[in-house]
């Protein structure tokens, strides 16, 4: 049986989306078939609004709503100028954002150094966090970059720039997860925790 | 910070679908989000085209290209009109046509039997079943719903009901699955496949 030409380009559609192979794509596929109508639509509106109703704030490159300049961090006065806390991706300031513990500005690289997938220093906005240190009022950068290989390359690299410029660089701590289960911790992780221990308050 | 409504309303879309949380759904939305835009345009348009461009063979209830009135299989006179193989959805059928191994129709039940979830036999395809078997010329039913408790309930009640118009009943075998490993079998699988052990050819 060939399937009808429309099934077919949904459930190449969606198996271009990352995770999900060709058998999840048409289990998915399936599903909308028997759902109502509505819910495919609104997932089809929702995919034409995502590029057309946001842009990049011009100073953080986070993400916004289109039209305006600045992202809501940015824009908002009683975030601590002083402090820029560095990530790879929107999806890690929602993350900080999340924990309610960090008061500052973030700066997104959009990426992380990888000379594997070709990904060099000019491809990620490191040029434009620079000339934000240059423009001066910044004391501290936390380089929040993911605790991976390339994570770690990228906060090494960034740390030689950042500290050329006179700016304190600090990396988030590594440790145990809260909430995690010491017997269950890889050794890379129990080796840091051992090594950044801390007295007790 | 709050998202972008954009991104939000994509991730909340998203999450509607089977098996995908808001983790999986906002790290789509972020992917997404930097792909170009062609990738969300043509899945918005395939899910448009979804239900416009899709129908139900009024013969056997599979799904079919918009405008024709019986599928793919039942429209092809080579297919062996003599069997019929019962199967729970759409899904299925295109499993059983990759396999190669059937010639005959199918009839699709757009589900199976269940009283918790409150589906009883006018919920499915059953009356169009009994009327196509009436109409005569098949002496084979295959009952290929799933080896779940309401598919071996939905292929006991078809059972009866097939026989009593003096049509022949049978059911998918059981047993181990081709490159499976007897270790890793389940016993309910490893006793169904001593039950139905075979002479060796």
């Amino acid at each position: 049986m060939i399937l009808p030409d429309s099934i077919q380009r949904l459930i190449d559609a969606l198996s271009r989306l990352p995770g999900i192979g060709p058998k999840t794509a048409s289990r998915l596929t399936f599903f909308l078939l028997r759902s109502p109508e509505e819910l495919s639509r609104g997932l089809a509106q929702a995919l034409l609004a995502l590029k057309s109703e946001t842009s990049t704030c011009r100073t953080c490159f986070n993400i916004t709503e289109a039209g305006r300049e600045e992202c809501a961090v940015c824009a908002n006065p009683e975030r601590e100028a002083e402090v820029i806390c560095v990530v790879e991706e929107p999806l890690d300031v929602l993350a900080l954002e999340r924990s309610g513990a960090y008061r500052g500005r973030y700066h997104v690289l959009h990426g992380v150094l990888s000379p594997i997938e070709g990904v060099g220093p000019d491809d990620l906005r490191i040029r434009e966090l620079l000339e934000r240190l240059r423009r001066g009022g910044v004391n501290e950068v936390i380089l929040a970059t993911n605790p991976s290989l390339e994570g770690d390359a990228t906060a090494m690299y960034l740390r030689q720039q950042v500290e050329a410029l006179g700016v304190r660089v600090t990396r988030l701590a590594r440790g145990l997860p809260v909430g995690g289960d010491l017997e269950y911790a890889d050794p890379n992780t129990l080796s840091r925790a051992l090594l950044g221990r801390q007295e007790m308050p």
